[in-house]
């Protein structure tokens, strides 16, 4: 069947622009829009079988802004009313393959399009989303509008005419949606079995990942030193089919015209595999954290307990651009002995397909590379995030946005720290010099970083003996964009800050003056992120008030907060920083993939009314785990 | 006003009950059903002015057996179709006070009745409910159904009528409701203000705890001690006050008819108040578990960084019946320097009450009563499990159902354990003699504990050299059911299991038979739930293949499950026991209410390039804390 019908679009603020079906076997004439219809409509009434020239019929609009219509026409074919239904009715009597809505904005939203909460619908599931969506009819002019498009959608997809409603604004969308790329939302009969086997596909990924991962922790040491060292020799080995990849991903960010930055971390840099495959051979050969006894316990005369260290089981791990960030994870859990579902930006696809390919065919056969699972598509993280009894830990290394809708959207424990509002107090009995130095290095070595200070707290005696002023031109100085509290705002006439639970990342911090360490602890509780937290003084009783007051992740005294960091705390390879108090706080180390497990081993002991056994409960040294 | 209507119910299944609406400034005359209206409708006939004798208007139905009527009748003051609309549109013509709608359920569920999944919703909120709520009207004859009480009642409230649906069957529930007791489904007006007021209530209670227990950890070990010592004096010195509120809850059960296992559990017998605080006073003596040095790293000279441990933050505890347990979490938060929110079972109510007095007047006003609060009503705990931001920790204590509840209804990390599926493997080298006792004692020592055994894995080679048969013979002769695995029950003629993944508690077990050591790994990875499973064998590598190999909360060699306990493991007091791999595994005692803060003390290190710090990262000691 060749043919494509032209129907206009009208819509609030949108240029007139012409709506198409098109069922051309795959093949479509590109249109540049918006497209006038005239001369195909002319040469088409000539055609006897109604068989277009250019295989396009132009529907003349039900046009609201002309039609005297005050209530829809109803027939057993369906309801008739406006020019959405009336494509609708059309794909249907015409059993098209495909009927595309163009609209004025990308697709169907979750809510109003301009919320930035509303999400893109890629596929509309009836039985999810006819309740979840919020219509924002009434900002639209005219009859149809989203929800007319969206009704006949449902109806032509019922009907077995897949639908699809995407932006008029492209002029490739019509070609991406014929190309069956992801583009608008897609209407189809089918599309809830679709999103049952994705998310059986994806909990396949995750059981699997968690049985390989059960046979690597049974392995000994030896095995998974071997691992992580066949691991480095397969990356070197394939070096150059992994900058060729690479460079393929870095051409198409240029292309793309992704930012500078991104394309800098996006590119494995000469010498950047055999770095990795080193710091694996390093990893490699540093002790086994699994097995370790952390606990010994003589329960009774040959009743021997032990709590060992053991994997958590299986982690998700999202991760935005570095492609060096696979390979460093996924040498983490091979050492960790944990099953991984990894999910990477879709700039750097070519090159974590490949070194997903590389590193997994060098885990033997009898623990299965599905422990290391490269998940495809951004659509699946949702289902990822709903399997609570297969996935222990999500770790999400990128931006504070990214961590925070993973952390609002599932019920997995996720190592990471959505904000890092960390506070200096100066006290009025600190070091002049120390200060100055604290507050500078805390602000300005790095602002983008999560630990960088972001509220600067300020003793009031500070401003009568002059350390206030000199704090104030310094960071001035350096070019820091001061905000106030109320107090600081007025005696240094700056500009008030509208929250103190505030992240700037960059070069400008909230400065605001405290009567004491007290108020300094009140403030930092009410408005902190519970990240890192540091106190400059002299007095050691002030110093110990703060330390034992301050109920975060990290409490510095005369230290910049910028220590907070597992490579400067010397934990090795970090995971994550962590600011939620279950599981790990702080900067984490490989200690935060392992979770514990008793071990006990005895000679027949039985409980019955605790008779036969007399407790001694005798704490024993942790010398080297008795079983091999 | 003084007006009450009759009204007959019709529906499937339900007998002649007579619907009513009373509106009585709350006096009600106790109405037994089933009432037939005749009497009182004959006598209102002759009231001038249509006020009813006994205050009570019959209103003859719109029956759907007789009546012709096949499309509702609309007019300007609303749609009337059938006895529910005829019911709303009366109620808001009388403008009466309340409209109680009578049905064969106990109200409206979210989905229907029958589904064990089904939830009776005890307030009606449009917004919320109107998408979630799966109608099952296929199944009732006749038109109305819960569809049309629900339209009738939204209407009717929404016009500013309080409307409430609930069961016909119970003859006391019409007074219920005007003593205003939540019972059935309420529709209300204002409802979704309350449920915003009453969730800012929760989160109030648990943001108070929050800053309570920063004063807590704040304090110094002697004044905890001090609170612990306190508390325990306070409870003997109204040990009289706590026993007769005590004795009028379990007064109350007797008469409500409740189990005999369950009043013993909430009968504080004599001598249980001066055990509670001889104990309060032992563990106030014990060792501080706040502040401990974990880790201890010189990074740089004169950069010394600690790990220590504090106190999570703010618990939630939902305990059942046992009103000592009160007494015990309460004791255990001050200890561990945490707030705490309690919801105790509501046959406990009066003792819960008394008890939380007592305990929170001992502790002092720098800290706040507040750090320990009492949760009223069954109703919060939804709002209080949606508040991850502020409660930290959540602990079941009581049955499978109620912790498989908390599981699926929160974020917040829940300590506890859902399924307590323990295997015993018994392999072919192991003692006779040993293997029958153990597999007793797993048994039968307490069939009801989530430690007991509830399959028995038997090596193949077992059936040949007699012991699986004395094994088997031995369970039948203590009275033990057997359910067999395929080959076990065609091997030994016992019904089959329908799954393996089942918890008996009680005196039944599965048998099944395994062909070595690594297959019973295998069964238990796959059927088990990773609480704690056991091998008897006298072969050393059999014995550490499985150590190894089982990725449980706890595994044993040669001894009884029934180990697996936080007293017989030498914790202490037992907060719980975790089947979860995240914060806590197996047994858990005081440490499982700690996490860890990271205290850096420097002399002005700062890491501008790191130039100014020579890191060293030497371990040191862990000694007693620097602070005090």
């Amino acid at each position: 069947m060749n043919l494509s019908i032209y129907k206009r679009v009208q819509g609030h603020n949108c240029p007139k622009l012409w709506q198409r079906f098109v069922v051309e076997n795959g093949h479509q004439q590109p249109s540049t829009n918006p497209l006038p219809p005239t001369t195909h409509y002319q040469q088409q009434q000539s055609t006897t079988n109604f068989k277009p020239f250019l295989n396009i019929i132009p529907i003349f609009n039900e046009n609201d802004a002309v039609s005297t219509r005050r209530a829809p026409y109803e027939d057993s074919s369906g309801i008739f009313w406006d020019n959405d239904s009336l494509a609708g009715l059309l794909a249907m009597e015409l059993k098209a393959d495909l009927l595309v809505m163009l609209s004025d904005v990308e697709g169907l939203y979750s809510g109003p399009p301009s919320d930035p909460n509303s999400k893109l619908i890629h596929t509309y599931i009836k039985e999810k989303h006819q309740c979840e969506i919020t219509f924002g009819d009434k900002s639209r002019l005219g009859r149809g509008g989203m929800t007319a498009k969206v009704n006949a959608a449902v109806c032509a997809a019922y009907a077995g005419i897949p639908s699809v409603i995407t932006s008029g604004y492209a002029t490739d969308n019509i070609i991406k949606v014929l190309q069956g790329k992801c583009v608008g939302t897609l209407f189809h009969r089918d599309a809830h079995l679709w999103t049952l086997v994705k998310e059986l596909g994806v909990r396949e990924m995750a059981v699997t990942a968690r049985e390989c991962s059960r046979r690597l922790q049974a392995m000994n040491s030896e095995g998974r030193r071997k691992i992580l060292l066949d691991i480095a020799d397969a990356l070197e080995a394939n070096e150059s089919l992994i900058k060729i990849e690479n460079e393929a991903d870095v051409t198409a960010a240029q292309d793309d015209g992704y930012e500078k930055s991104l394309i800098s971390r996006l590119s494995l840099k000469p010498g950047k595999i055999s770095g990795l495959a080193k710091s694996i051979r390093v990893l490699a050969d540093m002790e086994d954290p699994i097995g370790q006894v952390l606990k010994r316990t003589e329960l009774a005369d040959g009743l021997i307990l032990e709590k060992t260290s053991s994997p958590l089981g299986v982690l998700l791990v999202v991760f935005e651009s570095r492609p060096d960030a696979l390979v460093q994870i996924a040498s983490l859990a091979v050492k960790s002995g944990n099953g991984l579902l990894l999910k990477g930006g879709k700039e750097a696809k070519r090159s974590n397909a490949i070194l997903h390919k590389v590193i997994t065919s060098a885990i033997p056969e009898n623990i299965g590379e599905k422990l290391i699972g490269l998940v495809a598509s951004r659509e699946d993280i949702p289902n990822l995030l709903k399997l609570d009894d297969v996935i222990d830990l999500v770790i999400p290394r990128g931006s504070n946005k990214l961590v925070t809708q993973i952390k609002n959207s599932t019920k997995i424990p996720v190592l990471g720290h959505a904000d890092g509002i960390c506070h200096v107090y100066v006290d009025k009995s600190a070091k002049v010099d120390m200060a100055k130095q604290i507050v500078r290095d805390a602000k300005i070595d790095y602002p983008a970083a999560c630990n960088a200070m972001e509220t600067l707290l300020l003793h009031k005696d500070l401003s009568s003996n002059g350390l206030l002023n000199e704090l104030v031109s310094d960071l001035r100085h350096e070019g820091v964009t001061l905000y106030g509290g109320p107090r600081a705002s007025s005696l240094l006439n700056i500009p008030e800050t509208c929250s103190f639970h505030h992240e700037y990342s960059s070069m400008a911090c909230t400065i605001e003056i405290v009567d004491d360490v007290q108020a300094a602890i009140n403030h930092i509780h009410q408005h902190g992120s519970s990240h890192t937290d540091c106190i400059i003084t002299e007095n050691h009783e002030v110093a110990e008030t703060f330390l034992h007051g301050v109920d975060s992740a990290a409490v510095f005294h005369n230290a910049s907060t910028r220590f907070c960091d597992g490579a400067r705390f010397g934990l090795g390879a970090e995971v994550g920083i962590s600011t939620s108090r279950i599981h790990a706080r702080g900067p984490v180390g490989v200690e935060g993939l392992l979770t514990t497990r008793w071990i006990l081993r005895g000679s027949g002991q039985v409980v019955y009314g605790d008779k036969g056994v007399i407790y001694t409960h005798k704490d024993l040294p942790l010398q080297t785990p008795l079983y091999i």
